[in-house]
Formats: C-alpha cells, sequence, structure tokens
C-alpha cells in the first residue's frame, strides 16, 4: 500500500533494536480517515472470501480492525489481554508471548461472540515473531470457526513470524513489509 | 440516547456488584454501525465548541474515540496503561485508581500529540467513580489545552464521578444514565 509506505517514511521514527515507531497515526495517536483506508485495502485484499467476523486484540488492534468490520459490514471481536477469574469455560483462551516485556500473558475471548459459522479475519497492527496472531488463531481453532487469513499494517520481513505463518498455509497478508531498518543512516527499505 | 437505553435493556447483562455487561457491542465484541451514531451523537452535543482532538484511554474507549474523532474530522489520541521506562519528560503522566482490580496504575500521553491550542473532547465507555476521566483530565490541564467537556457512553448515576466533575463546572455529557440497577428483578432504570 504506496501511501502507507510513504506515511511510514515521513512520521516512522527509526528507534534501537529494529523498532519503528508510528505512533503519529497508528498507536497511540490514530489518523481516522488513514483507518478508513486501511479497512478499504483489507476489504479490496479478502473480498470474496466471506469474511463475517473481524478478530484483533486489544489495544492497537482495534482502530484497524473497526475500519476493517466496516468495510465488511461486520462485527468485529477484540482478544483481552490478562487473567480474569473464573473465565473458562465460557472463554477461549491461549497465551501470548511479549518480546519487549519479555512475558507470556493470557488472552481470551468469550465463546459468545466467536461461533463455528463464523469466518474469520484476524487483524492486527504489526506482524514480527507473530506471537499475538499465533495467539488470536489459536483461538480461532478452539472456536471451530474458519480462518481466513491475517491481515496486518506492518509486517517486519526480516522477523520470523510472517514465514512461519505462511509455511503453515496461512494466508497473511501485510500492508507494508519492512525488509530493513538501518538505525546509523535512519534509512527503512521495503520488500517489493 | 433512545436507541442506546434500548440496547442496554436489551443486550446488557446485569451481574453483581451493579455491573451491567455491554460485551455483545461496546467492550468486547464492537458494533461498528452503533459506534458511528454514537460519534455522531457526541458531535451533535459538542458541536460548536470547537473539538480538534479527541482523547480516550486504552481499550475500551478507542472505539468510541474512533468515530468520534471521525464525526468531529480530527485526530484521536489514546492514553496508554502501565509503566514505560523513560518517559517523563517526554510524556504527561497521571494516575488512576481501579476499583475493580483495587490497584492504582500510571498512564501517559506523548507530549508530541497534545498541545496548549487544542480543544479536547475527552470520550469513554462508563463513567462510575470517574477514576479514568479524572486522569486523563490531568492530563489535559498538564498540557495546558482547553478542555471542552467529557463524553461517556454509559454513566452509573448512582456513583459519585458524574456529580463530582460536574460540581468542578466540567461539562460531562452522559448518552445514557443510570439510575438503579436491580439485580434480583433483572431491571435498569434510567434517569430522564
Amino acid at each position: 500500500m504506496k501511501e502507507l509506505k510513504e506515511k511510514i517514511l515521513k512520521e516512522g521514527k527509526i528507534c534501537p533494536n529494529n523498532i519503528v515507531k508510528v505512533d503519529s497515526f497508528l498507536n497511540h495517536q490514530i489518523d481516522v480517515s488513514f483507518m478508513r483506508k486501511i479497512g478499504e485495502e483489507f476489504k479490496r485484499i479478502f473480498e470474496n472470501s466471506g469474511v463475517n467476523k473481524i478478530l484483533t486484540i486489544e489495544s492497537s488492534g482495534i482502530a484497524i480492525a473497526c475500519y476493517a468490520a466496516e468495510a465488511f459490514n461486520c462485527r468485529l471481536v477484540f482478544a483481552k489481554k490478562g487473567k480474569s477469574l473464573n473465565q473458562a469455560p465460557d472463554f477461549y483462551e491461549s497465551k501470548v508471548y511479549s518480546y519487549t516485556k519479555q512475558i507470556e500473558y493470557p488472552i481470551s475471548v468469550s465463546k459468545e461472540f466467536l461461533h463455528k459459522e463464523d469466518k474469520v479475519l484476524v487483524v492486527d497492527d504489526f506482524l514480527a515473531n507473530g506471537a499475538a496472531l499465533n495467539g488470536l488463531i489459536d483461538i480461532v481453532n478452539a472456536s471451530g470457526a474458519t480462518l481466513v487469513g491475517c491481515g496486518t499494517v506492518i509486517e517486519k520481513g526480516f522477523q520470523p513470524g510472517g514465514k512461519i505463518l505462511r509455511d503453515k498455509g496461512i494466508r497473511v497478508e501485510s500492508l507494508a513489509i519492512i525488509e530493513s531498518i538501518d538505525e546509523v543512516n535512519q534509512k527503512i527499505e521495503f520488500r517489493d
């Protein structure tokens, strides 16, 4: 998505440890008119796959999921992080390892909002190691719903998450794939 | 907002300790077409007050803030919960006491995204004791921006948050105010 790549180059901040901060439009401040374009792009990509539910994880996935859900004219569900008491048996649960915080945390989705008839598009802001997507896919599988695929806004192509998921046969579409980040020269290269 | 009250009566679940769960459209699964109506209602209410920024707190406020921001044709910022290393001096910080979790947690907003020229509408899903709104108002005040007011979707009128804020002269508009919750008879009464 050309406009996304331009926005990353213009507004993204390259930080140590291969981090690109896009807090000005995606992760802290949100540019809703741009989120609408992202939602429409996911609709275009997954057009004829019968998507009737968007699944994401709090918090940075929610705005993206809203506009994807609007494009597909369906509802979205966001998985909740952290443990609540007495969730099972009413919740599907999985675990996500956070590489930045170096902890594993539980995630959950109420069984009320995910059914075996659902065709689910999983969306998120970033794909790096794929930990969050893997947790969400676990939950889709546990529900018996059909996983249509995963749509992420920015993929770090030099980290393994995308390849591992695609090697499993899962359709993963990222609107921009970063091939390399050069902190010294403040340069980002995208995969074609 | 009549449609909201009807939706609370139809889909809300009354739980112990005066809790009404609206997980089917607001807090877990999100009905985006209804969120759009909520955003437009906040626009109607705060029409001529020059709002140019929406401020909320992750996670349940984000969807509401997206559609409020779209109605006002501005950007939104969501305050982040939890402590990150070395945030100050680049962040405005405050603290929020969670009555459900009985802990106090820090919240923060980057100074990059809130300026003294801004006219800020603070939005959130629930208003009960007002802890989250107070934290967000602290941050608006610290930034020197103008607080136009607070818009909440559901206010628990029998808890003190709304009255305390209004007594301070802050404009607080809630789209539905619950006067009482009767768990035994599964009945909700709204303030007129």
